[in-house]
């Protein structure tokens, strides 16, 4: 029986209204007429660098091993940002070299700048895989997507250009317990109006006595589903992380609250008495 | 030749926005990498049972024999509703047991609760079809997609759980004609602004004198297209109802129209004179 | 090796709201199960046939030789307007013969109505390869797919129905200098509210002094990338022409511009001395 067909995914922030991702698509098959193409998102806020290295960071597990994912948040295209291709022990990114894949080369590895133990990245500057001379505006078309349709045909990742020891990472930190405080943030709204934040539900999970507060409104205890409880809830949702959510509406609304909010977890219990 | 690859059609209220429909493929492809995907549509209004259950029921009938069809339109996830499997004469359906396939269930069957001839029900339990421990919030990517998936490489339908002999239906009937009186209502508002109706365009086509109120405006008689006639205009459209549009313009903007609004047709040489 | 799925492409004023367009694939997939549908955009504005034209002439190249283009921005449909086939050395193309077909048959050649040498044209009008009696308001779903998919089979071009000898054209010119002033317009307003304007970037590369005037604002010579200079610039854009954007904003919003606006550019240089 034949290989599977190759899976190449695309997130980015180019919107559905233009045919820029129909046109990367076209690029793509041009090369490799068998590859499997799944769109994430394409609804990326422009230029938002840390809500897609949320979207890859967060999705990318749910993929066979193998799989190619390209990501286009690309405020810096046409200046001299570089772009990278990072393979790590299951799949492998393409995008610009601007934090968008911090989630996924910083797996367990908590150095501002490197990469994990097992993981490797090179610069794309081998334009004998690029579509042609590339547009100022569109390496999407003109990088991302024919070096991923080479790649997806079996092209050794060393062919795309040199080494490279370090990627641009976001400055972001893992939220942590400091005694009885853990503080994090919003990292994502999505359609339902749901505060997606960049806390473990893992840190959450058994603490007794757990007050979350978002925009000064207190919320008590976690809930199991969307469907509990009263009009403000938290919970882990789906990426294991939590969320504050409203039942029926939305929590974004609500509280006013948007990416980059802090959300605040207490546990009093933790710290022992008075 | 191989057999032509299976097709599974998603049709959630997820939007673009967020990856969770792309999630959802990657685990679908993963367990059946040659399986065909279609999005059928994503901006289902947020837990609209209703509009999910017309969606599906207007559609699945114009895609090849053997396709599966996965509706995720799900305000219960969480809590104790029934994941359903419906098998019918030409496909599979799976979704949460909330009346989302009323209309395919229902399907030249008139019974409040029960199955059409030759249907048959399946509560979805068997974990092990299932992605891992499921979270409470995001079934489409823990029990639907992975469900789907093992139903296309060919398990058979009763391995994903005990059968079942009713499913939940909406209350909803089928609009009839009562003397010289039809009582319909919007089902569905499109992207033009049309209001798509439940009164099927058999009971219309060759009737005189037809009158049509929504909002208090009539409308006489069926148009042939959209181009045709004046401002507003009574049409059988793509989905054989009635459908109520304005000319290069938005019926549901000019009525202040939506779903659930009542639509009325008239027919009074159906009475009989006075 | 098997021949590589054949490439069908949609391009619609549907939106992805309503599940038209995945009943076209639906229909597609139900003829030829193994093509490879790519959507090019949903998001058309309804019935603006420019747009259209616009989307899939700048748009088709990118695609393999031998692909199969469908677009429907019809207005027209359930009159007695064409629907036709367009052949062209390397792709064939199906919609309505209301001039969406512009920039690809007027590839080289301009004259009002006519085919460039070396296309050809068919009127859409044997039914037996449709998907049965169509409705007055889905040719997308009853017409377009069905006939796109029986082509992608190999069905040949003239089986669709008799040859053309003209296209109807939109009657657009090419913008060209008239001393030392081009005219042009825009044509397209993108996700980032970039205005995409119909003048040829290959005119304007190398011309010395170059202003361009849009609603009455001046900018001053091409920028190289987006996030050059300062806050109002002109670039040749990923389609090769000019585009006029705002850094890190909306040109249409900072200028209250939109598709049909002109677009003027000078060159005093051009014209010499006094």
């Amino acid at each position: 029986m034949a290989a599977p067909p190759p899976i190449i995914t695309l997130t980015t922030d180019f919107g559905v209204r233009d045919p820029y991702v129909g046109v990367m698509k076209g690029v793509i098959l041009g090369i490799n007429p068998r590859a499997t193409i799944v769109d994430l998102s394409h609804e990326v806020e422009p230029q938002a660098i840390a809500q897609g290295a949320f979207i890859i960071g967060s999705s990318h597990r749910f993929f066979p091993s193998g799989s190619i994912h390209v990501v286009v948040v690309d405020p810096g295209v046409g200046t001299s940002r570089r772009a990278v291709l990072l393979v790590t022990p299951t799949a492998r990114f393409l995008g610009p070299d601007n934090g968008v894949f911090t989630h996924v080369a910083r797996a367990g590895y908590a150095d501002g700048e490197g990469l994990a133990p097992g993981y490797e990245a090179y610069e794309m500057s081998n334009r004998g895989l690029w579509l042609g001379p590339p547009s100022d505006t569109f390496h999407g078309r003109d990088v991302f997507a024919p070096v991923a349709a080479h790649l997806s045909l079996g092209v050794p990742d060393r062919e795309v250009g040199p080494r490279l020891s370090r990627l641009t990472l976001l400055p972001q930190a893992t939220p942590a317990w400091d005694g009885p405080v853990l503080e994090g943030s919003v990292v994502h709204v999505d359609r339902y109006g749901n505060l997606i934040t960049d806390i473990p539900g893992s840190l959450l999970r058994g603490v007794e006595g757990l007050v979350f507060r978002v925009r000064g409104r207190p919320i008590h205890g976690l809930s199991r589903s969307y469907s509990e409880a009263g009009s403000l809830l938290a919970i882990v949702g789906s990426t294991a992380t939590l969320e504050v959510a409203v039942r029926n509406g939305s929590a974004a609304e609500a509280l006013g609250a948007g990416v980059g909010d802090p959300v605040r977890a207490e546990a009093p219990l933790l710290s022992g008495p008075g």
